[in-house]
């Protein structure tokens, strides 16, 4: 499958927190450089995502803000 | 500044392409690793962002869709 | 590849209108149910639509507002 | 009351589930056509949202990402 | 119509301005408090916005990033 | 820090709450007008966000959808 959004970084899984509605996923991309996602409990579990795992960040163009000093 | 956003990923600034509305920015987050954000033409003009610069993509939890294979 | 998103609808382009940077893309779900979706114009370009392929709206939950009457 | 988002689903609430903060609400499009939308806990007790109700789907073009075979 | 967004600020169209498939809308909350909008030139056209109308700009919690001194 | 989300409207929290994952925070943006965000709970942890204090509601142009009667 391919997708339309432009960003696709790969990782590792390096943690996942459960609530009740919403599940916090934590990858490393690099040493150092981790990205947070935020998914339901329910994607959570239908992926079945654990420590270790690879997995990529999908991030839609339009939802990258920009900062500079 | 403090964000709530969880992803502040550093890089450099590689293109900017302005269309009427909407600018397209590329950062270079590390070698081969890049992250493209769209902003409106006047937030690019605001940050007078140039290539070479150093930038941050924000980026918030909610915003992170995760795939494994 | 699987996604994190809980939403995949698949539909059938209707249209595609390019502007410099942002392109639209018209997906019909089903007979006079329509999707619309703002992608790059480097994204359409990239999946190559055109009308008639089958694709797939893929929507986070959390960017689903809901509306009663 | 009219909205800029170009995508108005109309369906039927089919579940929900409640979370501390955020609730998820599953809508029935058509038949085995679903759609999830997280919105937070207070917005669902606002909307007063049942299984049965019949709800919309909003959503902003920019926010739909496109996946193509 | 109700919505779930929990963000629903009044104010007064400001400024348009159209791009080929983006469209930028300034509103006036207050005297100099703005918000900037982007939606696509459809949606602009479908709402006929002019300045000086009437606009509430509707925002969903999990699209509003906070930040600190 | 500068950012290229074009909206920061500057607030005092009214109200925090937590969830597992998510915390809900409200601002109040000038007497009788708030805004509500919800942003991970390790975000409102790491920002040690109180009653009182002084936050922006940070919101990029292309997540605010407008309404007119």
């Amino acid at each position: 499958m391919r997708l339309s959004a432009r960003n696709m970084l790969k990782g590792k899984v390096k943690a996942v927190t459960h609530g009740v509605v919403e599940s916090e996923v934590v990858l490393e991309l690099s040493p150092g450089v981790e990205i947070v996602s935020t998914i339901t409990k329910g994607s959570a579990e239908h992926l079945g995502l654990k420590v270790g795992d690879t997995a990529w960040a999908v991030i839609k163009a339009s939802n990258v803000i920009l900062a500079t000093e």
